[in-house]
């Protein structure tokens, strides 16, 4: 995600100067060839000091805790986003904590893939993808309008809501979903994986995702995630029932209303 | 699945002359003009009568019942097969219906799309993907190895096994997602939906295909449906349990695994 940014933030010259960082000195020099950044450092402390925005492209379960300690080395006026998939509390936690004149607004970019790493990076990541950019009571309202400013800049549809409301649609549309294709990779029997078809290979194309990024997503957004679970086992019981006793009938409308909400998103 | 077939088996000259059964006239005058079929009609013992292969693209529903009476109608040393996703109930009956020098071979070539019509049809549509030959103790021997040469004549990579076998695996691999992704697109909120990410209508997008069909096949194979989704829900609750008790180190477990499984698919 991060080195995607890079790659986009100076093709699309909306940064003077891009500075990376990585633990990695490697990662940092190979970043600076690709074009994704302008300089490097190891430590997160001296990037931020002159920055007028920040973005941490790291975990969820690291962006709080490093945002706040980050936030009070940043410069008066300067911003910090991040690019999290779960919000409500990584945006609480990193809200509470932030001192006066540094603003704080979460996104989450609809974008990504289930590859990590410089080697995966696209510079247009974010093109025709949807972002989704947090607002709360506490919200500067020209640093909203600076990220939002951001997102467009990157060709994605900005869309604004609280971070409560992002964790319960997210969950039902991108957490829930990982769930189902990583239990879906675990059900099928060695033998019949063999007989795998082009559908099978797709369905669970996510479950190849980083099972550490994902731990810390679901566990982030566990109360929306069971409730999203839910919402899928009351669908899932109506058409077990239906199998079960052969119900023909049933079936067949639950089926020819799941293709039509289906077809629905294609319009 | 027909009009791509017809197209295949022309272009690759897998077939001196290929004719083409629908209710449809226009389809007929289409499928010629596209250079699926050579000629047409729309009485389906006529087609039959001096074929040295007849080949049954119809839902599932409707193969035995049409496969035994084209059957009688067939020439002595020809060959009758059908691509239905389904194996055990359709073989089972076609075979008890087959008159003497007709032989019957069950086909399930894994390939398709969730679109109909001939308007979808693609001559590359069979190309490097599997097709299932059916093997029973009545199966001729000669009629199989005519039917596993078409296939392979088409680009597919041939893998023979009984029909009882085949449901049992195509349950885990098809059927049951195919269920998934119709209920994951019930699922979600229309208000989620509006954010839904590409990953949501990958998940999904076989949920576009024909209920009818589906309605079908899921009932034709309820038995080792059923025990697929057992399978399913097993691994589901697991997932459940770890995510209720904010157990991370079992969802870390439990995720790690399933992630290794699907990227053993690729390699």
């Amino acid at each position: 995600m991060g080195g995607s940014l890079g790659l986009a933030l100076k093709r699309r010259k909306l940064a003077r100067r891009v500075i990376g960082v990585s633990r990695s000195r490697a990662t940092i020099r190979q970043a600076i060839r690709r074009g994704a950044i302008d300089a490097g450092t190891t430590v997160p402390a001296e990037a931020v000091r002159e920055a007028d925005l920040v973005i941490l492209a790291i975990p969820v379960d690291l962006i709080a805790k490093q945002g706040a300690a980050l936030a009070r080395r940043m410069k008066p006026g300067s911003v910090l986003t991040d690019l999290g998939s779960t919000k409500a509390a990584i945006v609480r936690r990193i809200e509470a904590a932030m001192p006066k004149g540094v603003a704080f607004v979460g996104s989450h970019p609809l974008a990504g893939s289930e590859r990590r790493g410089l080697a995966a990076a696209q510079p247009d990541l974010y093109e025709a993808t949807t972002c989704v950019v947090t607002k709360t009571p506490r919200t500067n309202a020209g640093a909203a309008a600076r990220i939002a400013r951001l997102w467009r800049g990157l060709g994605s549809n900005v869309v604004t809501m609280s971070p409560a409301t992002h964790d319960e649609l997210l969950a039902q549309v991108s957490h829930l979903p990982h769930l189902l294709a990583f239990t879906l990779a675990r059900s099928a029997s060695a033998q019949a994986q063999r007989v795998a078809p082009r559908s099978f290979l797709e369905m669970t194309r996510i479950a190849k995702s980083d099972p550490r990024l994902w731990e810390a997503i679901l566990l982030s957004n566990r109360g929306s995630l069971l409730k999203a679970m839910a919402r899928f086992e009351r669908e899932w019981r109506q058409a077990r029932a239906s199998l079960t006793r052969a119900k023909a009938a049933d079936l067949r409308r639950w089926l020819a209303q799941a293709q039509r909400q289906r077809e629905r998103l294609d319009s």
